[in-house]
């Protein structure tokens, strides 16, 4: 299929989303990437640090107080102490695409030893279609030098359109703490030069290090969950997001691209620390991915925000048996559907919001 | 996961199938890699023509007359003058595994100009499982190097048999005869170092120029079709054994893996006359993948060709409206399904064969 030859940069369309704790001076290697986009920066923990951005860079930064204060009792479903806090970014957010990455990821490069700009590879995987229905062996069909190969059927080539661009990780890969422990020494030196489509019905297991989508399109089910600060779990607030953005996906006919752009990944999280927010998800897991196997949505669910909340009624119905923290889970997906409507009034919106303060 | 360092050659358990209308030569090139094993050789086209091969291979050769001779009336379902012939060296193979390779087909070289042993990369590819169940973003976790990401179900880490072995191609990509017309001069340039599962649900273009499978648990699936002389179609031999294949393997629980090894592939074919061999395939394909997409087989079908029988009924009963091909099709079905366990009657098989000859 025909490619653009030159990507947009979408300066004015995209924000960057970065959840933090400490000064960012990982953006100096980002900076020829970064510097003309904006910044949302999601400050973590104590909000009485002062995070030190380097000069140049254009961007606002939220602590919690400002959570707190923006989105008042709402300020619940935002999660403290863990880099979950992150979604807060997409929600305040006016622009039509994010991309987020973690503060310890830096530029990596190809096997010619290119600096790889995983940002434009990002919004190249945005800007083409998916392909959900139908497997291409030779991967993304609309990349230069590539197409649809002989039996694929000719009425599915337009594909659907992009929702979300997961990106993968050069040296530290991204494993669970069993894993770390086993394989300390692992690292990811294997550059795959691809980009596919994950087929519809099959759930992935979504990494938020280095993470871009439509946010007009997909954003309120980017919800990354309860974790961190008083909560039963930890590090599986990307995956709750992915696993309803894929369940969302599916059902609105959107598709979800991985491979492509490489981050590096600079240092291993403290495998006994994983271990110990992990535990539970690791076992819950076992009963929460046969739900999101067989969830289905119905025929009304028209919009993220219907299809996200039909799934916290799911949620709350079938998960709760496992654990109190699904029903409260449950529940904090409907405020933040709530919150996002507030912060991002549409038409429709609009109009409830009038009446209601005409009351 | 941990990866057997040494690929077995597996010599004795493996033929390598070559369908063909001429001399040998591009064997030379394969010498290194091909010369221990047993070749069979499925002459296509006139039965007086004398094939040449390299001296030094060990191989069978079966031209029309063989088969004719060995499968009789059954012979019926072995196409001829058309490539689709070489599923017969699968039926007469008694060996565990086979690879087979067009013989416009060379050795291709990895980025670092390595020679690739394709056939080892395919035995790799067969002796490690699958996991068809959930995508696993960094490929094959089976492979050196990588493993199961942060997110990956523990339940599933064992994965399953892996039946199927799908390689790529380099240079000339698998296009259809309007994308051959379309882009004549595109090459596939692009090594994409990855191997991975189809997931489960999942269609696929499964292309027979560079395919290995586990004949004793997937070969009688493995039926390329009614193609060429004297049907109203053809290039499609490959991919109607890939539809049956995977929706078996899917019902079977056994895994597909499709990427490495990549092969050269030399000459494209002349696209005027596969576009008149295709022109109705391409359109019948519109209402043979959403039947394939939705075909169910009952729980009773255990075997693969109790479940080879039940889809061939429901070709018959579903495909037949849209040319009568489907219904000789749907025969011919069956009658490969007697053929093969004729040629490779089985402990049940045995005792059936015996019974009849006591009448």
């Amino acid at each position: 299929m025909s490619t653009t030859p030159s990507t947009p940069l979408l300066k004015d369309e995209l924000d960057i989303v970065i959840p933090t704790i400490r000064n960012l001076d990982f953006l100096e290697q980002w900076r020829p990437f970064f510097e003309k986009y904006h910044l949302i920066i999601v400050q973590d923990g104590d909000p009485s640090k002062v995070i030190k951005v380097p000069e140049g860079f254009d961007y606002e930064l939220y602590n919690r107080n400002d959570i707190n204060r923006i989105l008042g009792p709402k300020a619940s479903c935002i999660s403290f102490k863990d880099s979950a806090c992150r979604c807060f970014g997409y929600m305040v957010s006016k622009k039509k695409y994010i991309f987020t990455i973690d503060d310890d990821c830096f530029v990596a490069k190809d096997p010619t030893g290119k600096e790889i700009n995983a940002l434009q590879q990002h919004i190249k995987n945005l800007l083409s279609p998916s392909t959900p229905h139908f497997f291409n062996t030779l991967y993304d069909p609309y990349r230069e030098g590539a197409d649809f190969v002989r039996g694929y059927p000719f009425s599915m080539r337009e594909g659907v359109k992009t929702a979300v661009s997961h990106g993968l990780w050069l040296n530290i890969p991204d494993y669970d703490a069993p894993t770390q422990l086993v394989k300390p020494r692992e690292r990811n030196t294997r550059y795959v030069d691809s980009v596919m489509t994950i087929p519809k019905g099959t759930l992935f297991p979504m990494c938020g290090m280095n993470l871009a989508f439509d946010r007009e399109v997909i954003g309120p089910a980017m919800y990354f969950g309860l974790m961190g600060d008083g909560q039963p779990i930890g590090r599986y607030d990307d995956m709750w997001a992915g696993w309803c953005t894929k369940v969302i996906c599916d059902h609105l006919n959107l598709g979800i691209k991985t491979g492509l752009p490489y981050i590096w990944h600079s240092k291993a999280s403290n495998p006994f620390v994983n271990l110990k927010k992990e535990y539970n998800g690791i076992f819950w897991q076992e009963e929460i991915i046969p739900f999101f196997q067989t969830a289905t949505l119905s025929k009304e669910s028209t919009t993220v925000q219907a299809c996200y909340i039909e799934l916290a009624k799911q949620v709350k119905e079938k998960l709760s048996k496992i654990d109190p923290y699904f029903t409260k889970l449950a529940d904090a997906m409907v405020t933040w559907i709530e919150a996002w409507d507030e912060l991002n009034p549409t038409g429709e919106n609009l109009a409830k919001l009038s009446i209601s303060s005409k009351k």
